[in-house]
């Protein structure tokens, strides 16, 4: 860690924190220059924190050097990891096609899409049981009956299933239905739930916050490889900027980015990081050249009568000609789907 | 609302979304142009929702007209509400100034710090005993011990007390303890939690996302009011954008147009918007002269052993500085602390 | 046009403003609501700018219909534009690759970078005589002298050459030694520049401003081209946002949405949508996968002496190994290197 | 400067660097770390440059600790500066207001707008002659026609005047006419248009550009000053975010923290900051509560027929009405309008 004082810090004031920064076990480096003088530790920053430089009325500004994360860096581990959506796994050479409606909605709609996207090859099914919606008026799930729907979906066609969890209590309760928990963007910093969904062991796909920085995320998946569960997959799912002509900017800079930061999988969500059904497949291939893992796309027998996110989702013909023109990419970036 | 058709959509399949729109209650409009057609649909605009209109192939884009939240909104509801903490009324013509540290972090601490900001004349205690950190390695608050410390701070000099709900789990048992429940900017989207402090009926301090727009904000709201609890206060602590030279952007423009959209009162939180203790002084004295409802400041009596954010924190001597250099602007504002 | 009206504005009020509409030849609309009287306005919307419709008080909110681009749309001319670089032809089943140096900083350096370039069989040299600087203390570029060795590298290879121009009274000296004058990021508004390019029909390459929205890039490509010339190449180069781990967030949605919108060729910049040498491979195969028109890139014989952004230029095996894992992308996606 | 390496790197590689830094005369540091190498240099990081150490290999991130700007650096000259308009000086114990309309459109609106505001004692008058805009279509300014009005303005009120250079071509023809110089957030970086009003010596009043980090700001004035024009003036005008409830963000954190790193006067623009003419007055409040040393304010006699930006334009009536609300504020602030 490297600590900027203040300009006109003296040099006792500085020993006595540089006799501080000894004292806890790191290594102190003492730098005086001409405009500031400037301290190292070298060591674990983490023991740092009882030293509370940052509040230090003579600190200017402190730059840690080692990521905060541990568990989950490609330093600490390199090789990559697979996680297990049934007998599914997802990372490695695999490219991963997760389909399936924004919402359950009945029992019809669920298990038509369900057969449909089995037919196209995908590896799981996604559909949200709980819906968090912006509006208090909008349509917000079936709830435990959606999710006795993807049990059964998932016992017609074998595909394993995703869903959301929005709230800790839920927790267990999905653990009986679902294969996957998804932890939504506007939940990424629900510590209490991250360290929910770490307990269960069940594997748990986290969206990227929508202003989340990948440090952030990186952050947030470490709550939950912390609290015992290594099952994590991330998601890029698009941020927040001042752009409105596509509904989020999916960020695909983060893709490259984490997985040289990191041996966990890394999916796309085009859907969502797009919210324009026309440009759903090219980003998709995108996201396939990119490097990521897979992606995770609504479909919809009939997105006119979505009940949430139709504009978004995929018809049965639209799906298809997204996993064929998904092929090739797939293929150049030397996986398989 | 108004729905632009795609270029090119027929006559007929105009008319057939036309005769939908009759169909639910709402006066139908037709425009044709020569570009492009235009529907208009005349009424409350929630009963659209059954149409999908957002998810039809033949739809470009819709545009709403009215706003979405009603219960919250000034148009419905054209006089100020006041919020009671304890016997402190939030709103009209008071600035209410909150004060306490971050994290509640031991009895001595947070009964020294009360005492210290009633000599100063606030209005309520702030302390956190639930502390939501970026990282599993920091931490992370006493608990139902803090909240115990809260009640007995609040016996001790009759400071109504707020204090951050992470999970709608804690929420009845923390209003055993506290008067006010604050949701933070990360749960501000957390739609269990508001749900759960709507039913409540305790006071709700909620705060803006940090990259939640005002429409939003003012949504959450709604789901608060619309579950049963018109007791909530709005308060502005910053948004993310690209600036990093403070902690967070202080958009004192959502004050001035939230007071013009809403009857809730709106607090400011400058310890958060800036994340600098310098700076917390000057925007304090904007956000009176802005016409926010109060402040809510982090203080600490000692903030270089802070264990969260004391960086941010003022002591004894910069607390009075502050009320001090505040009086004026208040009183300009047409207010009294 | 739609023009919502402010609530309580009366009938007389309201058609006074639908008579103004009417006069100005387009056909008007009068739509009174329950809450809101909204209007339309049918035709060319340019003509409504005499109304001052948005300062009008009676007026709460304009929201236009047709794009506010005319010449640059794909509504006006749906087939694909090509221009012109020497005899290479951007736009169409080419995938298009301009690399060269940041700077160029002698004969030597950029000679080197020419020959190495065009053996990997680029389509043109890009490399900057006038570098505009964050910093007034960092290198701004050789100048004219850059200009002549431009040339230079234009005799010897064979390649055409790119290089930024920045101002209007450059352009004509510019148009002597290169073949395409490329507008920056910081100039995509310096209205003065667009013109002068506008009138001089060399080819342009405009690149997206910092935080400038696809809309106000179009019309920034619509300044140009409404000045006479047609030959303009657009360039997503990344954006600015709250995310720090990369330079840029390089926001590929924008090439599937700009490829939609206009007839004009789009290229990526992921040395700069990045900033950060190992993730500008990734994102160049994402760029030809998301349907890009090719690629704009630094290269660099010795990167780590460059004198500008060197971190983020390619050395020669770097660049021979993008042109390799670059193909079979640019196949997948239909084109040709 | 801190230099931090990758993982991996030898002690001979790093201590190459060490002697590399010797070598230009900063003091080096060599901070052998369990997981990372740090390096420091001591002394004016101006002279590091030549290393091209952010592309070298070895090097991992590079953190520098002065300030790159010195000229404009509270630091280096802690007096605030004053900056001369006609007779008036901007900065110290003076709130400065400057107002006129948007462009200048004709002798009647401009006198009009003059005799206006200066009858409301303001110090300066404002008029765009050249406008940029986002849209070719758009109203452009009257040019040197505009000028000369600007100039008769001038003398018959006596006001300095204040208008907008778009092109380092224009500058000396304008300060034929009028008495500052303004530099719009489209332009901050436009370096050529830096060095020609840095050449002048005529006062000039920066604008932050949308997305204008602070440093990027004050390394803009630092053009200037180092061009040999200390006469300037810094101006905050709303960033870009992702809110679009207003026009743009008004960030008055930055008028706190530039304060406090520079000795320039600093203004805030609430037209363009909000752009909703309802939110201006409560955000000049704000401007003079938060230490800025003015405004500058869009004024029109008859916003309804202004040409440009007439929605965030005060009448004659609406003007006062800021004048005389804005008076406590500034009392309240130790200043005087």
């Amino acid at each position: 860690m490297i600590i900027i004082l203040k300009p006109g810090v003296s040099e006792a004031q500085a020993l006595e924190l540089v006799g501080k920064i000894e004292a806890t076990g790191l290594k102190p480096l003492y730098m005086p220059g001409v405009e500031r003088t400037v301290l190292g530790a070298i060591g674990d920053e983490r023991v740092l924190q009882g030293l509370h430089l940052d509040s230090d009325p003579r600190v200017d500004e402190i730059k840690p050097i080692l990521s905060k994360y541990k568990l989950v860096s490609r330093e600490l581990n390199p090789v990559d990891s697979h996680v297990m959506l049934g007998k599914h796994a997802v990372g490695g050479d695999r490219f991963t096609v997760i389909a399936g409606p924004c919402g359950v909605e009945s029992r019809d709609q669920l298990l038509g899409v369900a057969e449909m996207v089995k037919g196209q090859g995908v590896a799981a099914l996604r559909g949200g049981a709980f819906k968090p919606r912006t509006s208090p008026y909008s349509f917000q799930g079936l709830g435990e009956e959606g999710l006795k729907l993807l049990k059964e979906a998932n016992q017609l066609t074998g595909l394993p299933t995703v869903s959301e969890v929005v709230d800790a209590a839920d927790a267990e309760l999905m653990a009986n239905y679902v294969d996957c928990l998804q932890i939504g963007a506007r939940n990424m910093q629900n510590f209490r739930l991250l360290e929910a969904v770490g307990r269960l062991g069940l594997p748990v796909l986290l969206k990227r916050g929508m202003s989340a920085t990948l440090e952030e995320l990186l952050l947030a998946a470490e709550y939950i490889v912390n609290a015992g569960n290594n099952q994590v997959i991330l998601c890029e799912r698009g941020i927040r900027t001042f752009e409105t002509a596509t509904r989020n900017t999916l960020d695909l800079n983060a893709v490259a980015y984490l997985k040289r930061k990191t041996h966990l999988p890394v999916l796309v969500d085009p859907s969502h990081g797009t919210g324009v059904r026309e440009l759903i497949a090219p980003l998709s291939y995108a996201s396939a050249a990119v490097g990521a893992d897979g992606i995770i796309v609504e479909a919809h027998l009939n997105p006119c009568e979505a009940l949430s996110d139709g504009h978004q989702a995929l018809d049965a013909d639209q799906f298809a000609g997204l996993m064929a023109g998904l092929r090739p990419f797939v293929e150049a970036a030397g996986k398989q789907l």
